[in-house]
């Protein structure tokens, strides 16, 4: 059983941030708007335009990205929670 | 005795989530802006673009959807409750 | 004497719902954004777009229709009440 | 002398709505977004639309019209109140 | 010295209202959104449109104009406070 | 060393107002919504408009202009204060 | 390991302002809506308008930034902080 998202919207599986490391992104402590981390598990098939056509996304699955920390809606899926945000709230993609 | 939505609305019958499957969607109980479950029972003709066209909605009748908790307005339809909430608010659709 | 709606707008006629009947529309009789019914007596030449056409409403007149409840302004029309509204606020179309 | 209202604008003389006649449309009396009505007495050459073109305005010169309370502003011409209000805030026109 | 507007901008010199003249525009002296009157001293080259086109102002140097009483800017030019307003905020042109 | 503001953002050195001068410009002591104005330093490359083109700016280096008092966001170059501001704030250009 | 920001947003390394350095861009120290300061580490592949295309940014990795001070997001990567923002939020680009 999965999650199929709709138009700009991608199914997220957060990632606990390692904050010890130094050489890996570190989200810092203090509260406020700060960034997250996760996989992407799956993808919408685009975002609506106003002239009617379908722009797919800039992300793909497996993608692991960053993206604000109240972005989107959790759920849980096969008893592990998941993120359904829009692309518009993934501040980027994290490469090696 | 049914409703046809207009437009980009549809109506959705709520379906209980199943809490304590393991393997199933389990929605938290926790407040907020907790998602939803149900089943489209009719679909709107589409959205209206601004250029004039009309888009066909992406979900269909018999699709089981995740919504969020507090979208669309609750109807009565037969003795029973049913929700009419725009695609919009529909976060994916859950596949089997 | 009657109102011929402007642009997007629909003259409706509201209908007291059948509460107590187990097979009709029930509107649940707590507060908030509740849907109310209610019949289209007349209809708007279409909604104004961007581009400049004009799109002719979905609904017509003799549909009977939920709407919001706090949609739209009521007028008084040969002394019986009529709801002037915008065909967005109607939720869909009630067929038999 | 007289106002000639630009664009999207109408000039309308308010009529005092006949409160006690069961046939006319009579205003209620609570307080809240009640409708209004009046004489179109100029419209202005149209909406300006975001393609650059100029829709010609629905209502006419000398319709009856229903428009909400507080839509508008009031100004005196000849000593005499008239309403600068918008077609979009025209409910509808008023037909015998 | 004076202020060439930009875009849909227009600067007006205000005019005291005849208040007492029976046969002209008389503004109320009641608080609130009351319009005003004054004399068109220059206008902008046109309204930027989001097609990239530019639409000239309807309003001339010379009008007679209406405005919302609190609309633009007050600046003083030459020792005269002039208003600078966007065509959009004015209500209609005074003709006789 | 000097700013290059993107799109449509002017780079404004504000100009001590000539207070006393009866011909030149005075802006008003009151509190509120007032104008200033200053000389355009720099402007940027244009307002990227929704169909993807680049509109040229009106302002020009040197044009001496009018804009709303908290428009824009101060910094300072070579230990002078600028004002970086969007042409939409500007008010006008001030000609001699 | 580093971060490809999607669309219209950057990265950007703060640097710290030499607010002592007379001849440098040198940020005030009062409360507020102060700009900041630092170097593009990485762009976006551009901002997607509404009809479909994608727009390059302007700003380019290597870039000395000027942004709003409450622009963006803050991330840590590889045990140093790093500002995402939109383009949008740049105030102009500091040449030498």
């Amino acid at each position: 059983m999965s999650i199929r998202p709709l138009h700009d919207r991608v199914i997220i599986k957060r990632i606990e941030a390692e904050r010890t490391t130094a050489s890996g992104i570190v989200i810092p402590d203090s509260a406020g708007e700060k960034p997250d981390q996760g996989e992407v598990l799956a993808v919408g098939n685009g975002k609506i335009l106003e002239n009617g056509s379908v722009r797919p996304l800039d992300v793909k699955v497996g993608d692991r990205v960053l993206f604000g920390k109240y972005a989107g809606q959790t759920v849980k899926v096969n008893g592990e929670e998941v993120l359904v945000a829009r692309e518009e709230d993934i501040l980027g993609v994290i490469e090696k």
